[in-house]
């Protein structure tokens, strides 16, 4: 019987959140900064001081191997990710990549030796915030290559993703680059809910279903600048004008009306940027979510033929492209039964529920069986300094992973 | 009679317009930035080569002066402003400045001796892009000291006011630093019309007879970041969707019902910034105008009033201060028929007419009879590198100046 250690794994959480701590209580540990380095650095030390294997892929995903009886059985893999939003919580990656930890380690404590070997895996670049798109890691191991203009990618911070990848992969030299992708018999990742009904309904543990898709634009409206006081109503052709009558529109339009859609923007600027000139050209990100991949569609459509009406009233030029496209997703079912099992043997009240953000099982589920384990988030705050989670809640979630991890990993699934 | 050289002035134009040129064919030579450095010691240079005095004060106004007959009568001030906004124009503060300079050299080639003085002055940080608020040279003159609270500004681009006035100041060892203001019988500065009637109406120069007046408020309205995919409708506290309510309400409240209204958004942004999370805090500018007092109040009233209503449907909280805040002036009438006068004697075409931007000579007024001799600029375009003067006008420009100055420094005022 395999014993999770609660307080080792409260500890690790701590461990890693001075690693790009904020101020605030939260983690700045952007995908492939330093501190995102530092992490990966961690953890690889942690493993192979439990005598484990570890190696990272050419998009910088990092593997911690636990050997199994019949060693050469496609691995059942466990993870999450250690990269973080600029201003993010402590749990949001975190927990699913150190839950799967303390899981090996109890594994490894408990001298049970699992049929098939398992696998931990951190992804990189869950969170897209630095580079676009989110979830490149689990996409390149999923699709089996790594897109040649992801090379070309500018972070916000101007650095080049090419060159921040290599300096990544390299600060690591005690873990070897193996080739991309690899089969799995399975994958299960612990996530923090980043939602409120989990905690509102007193619940310990979600079994999640599925994903609603995502859709992400970047839009560009173009105007003419001009001097702020001289420039009459008549000569004016203002993009921000344009872009906030818009946005105010969809705003309204989009949300209220149907609950299970989601309409963000989470950037917006303008330039030049100068307090007394009409700005020439104004941008922002669009984030859209929904269940349902026709609604995704549509709502798409409504932002863009706003964001033109808008613009074509100022006289402006408009250029939207779309940053990332996840349709919806519905995780494997019998995977979803073994964890509902796992949750019966543990006597843990679980409910079935969907993810209202993306997660790179979403990715692994296009070529294994994957579901996620998902635990409540106080107030449901995530990407927030704030995020917090009991620790009976992460060390429920951790021995369900430990419990359905074992049933799989021993043949059970 | 004194002679203007019109290709000497147009030199002069592209001499200093290749400082800080943009590739569009603007400027972009922000205040105390080291483009405005080398812009002042170009001038100096020129001016200690026809044996001007050059001298500076503490707020790095620059000066040049040429002597009259009565050296110790309060000299007459002429000049502009030498920084641009970020992708500004070549004529803006540069064609009143270089106007200035050719009035000086033309007397001194013609050898004619005034009765008082005359200095040309470069005020420092006339945009006030970079450090708010616009006009803080022309500011510290009038007021004849330096407001404290200036030395903690820091730039948008993180410099200290403090230690850029000092290098700017230090850049120019040749031009010795003089105690702030000092009377003056009077000041002329050409300008740009900085709107289309000029041009539309055919007409070579402008007579203005005042400013209207200018209101700077700096905006922020504070939510709660949160998931963009998991935070539903009743859990968002968004503050850009307050934002841009209140701003797309305004923008269609005031411009189109009040011609004389300007009303102006140049810089938003959000925090954190992320694609996928709503933002915690929006913050923008906002830029009013107005010829009557009463009106430039009741529209801030309407901007204070819009944005906390929309914040409070968000449960959001605001914080708005005023950054600038210019009454509209009345420029000195003696001065006006003196400038009508020499256009009179010049046989040009001139009309009366109010500024729709302000400028350093709203200022001086306090202090001293003040005017301004406006050219057309085509299309009205400024603060955008497409700015353009026809050198036919940028010349009858500079001859009314030099007109009105002999004027004025052979002691006819």
């Amino acid at each position: 019987m395999v014993e999770i250690n609660g307080s080792r794994l409260d500890a690790r959480l701590d461990q890693f959140a001075a690693i790009g701590a904020t101020p605030k209580g939260g983690v700045n540990r952007q995908a492939l900064t330093e501190g995102d380095r530092q992490a990966r650095r961690l953890l690889t030390k942690l493993a192979l001081a439990r005598g484990f294997d570890v190696f990272q892929d050419q998009v910088a995903n990092l593997f911690i191997r636990r050997r199994g009886r019949y060693d050469d059985l496609p691995p059942l893999m466990m993870g999450s990710h250690l990269d973080s939003q600029p201003t993010g919580g402590r749990f949001d990656g975190a927990l699913g990549t150190l839950s799967a930890f303390e899981v090996l380690e109890s594994l490894e404590d408990a001298g049970v030796e699992t049929e098939r070997p398992i696998v931990l895996v951190s992804w990189t670049n869950e969170e897209g915030c630095r580079f676009a798109p989110g979830c490149m890691g689990s996409m390149a191991f999923s699709n089996g290559t790594i897109p040649n203009e992801w090379y070309d990618k500018r972070a916000t911070d101007g650095a080049s993703f090419a060159s921040e990848l290599k300096s990544t992969i390299e600060s690591l030299p005690e873990a070897r680059v193996k080739a991309l992708a690899f089969p799995i018999s399975a994958y299960v990742e612990v996530h923090i809910e980043q939602g409120p009904s989990l905690e509102a309904e007193g619940i310990p543990v979600g079994v999640v279903t599925g994903i609603q898709g995502t859709r992400w634009l970047q839009i560009a409206v173009k105007g003419q600048t001009a001097h702020a006081g001289t420039t009459g109503l008549a000569y004016r052709r203002d993009p921000l004008w344009a872009l906030t009558s818009a946005l105010s529109q969809l705003y309204q339009n989009i949300m209220p009306p149907d609950p299970d859609a989601r309409f963000t923007v989470g950037r917006i600027s303008a330039s030049p940027g100068s307090v007394n000139a009409i700005p020439d050209e104004v941008t922002c990100t669009v984030d859209i979510r929904h269940p349902k991949l026709e609604r995704l569609d549509e709502i798409e459509k409504e932002v863009i033929s706003a964001i033109n009406c808008a613009a074509d009233r100022q006289h402006c030029a408009v250029d939207i492209s779309r940053t990332f496209d996840m349709p919806p997703c519905t995780f494997d079912q019998n995977l979803q039964e073994v964890i509902i099992a796992a949750a019966g043997q543990l006597d843990l009240e679980w409910k079935a529920m969907l993810s209202g953000a993306f997660h790179d099982a979403l990715f692994v589920n296009r070529v294994a069986p994957a579901s996620m384990i998902f635990v409540p988030c106080h107030k449901g705050l995530s990407h927030n300094e704030a995020e917090y989670v009991e620790p009976l809640n992460a060390l429920a979630g951790c021995q369900l992973l430990a419990k359905a991890a074992t049933m799989m990993a021993t043949g059970e699934l």
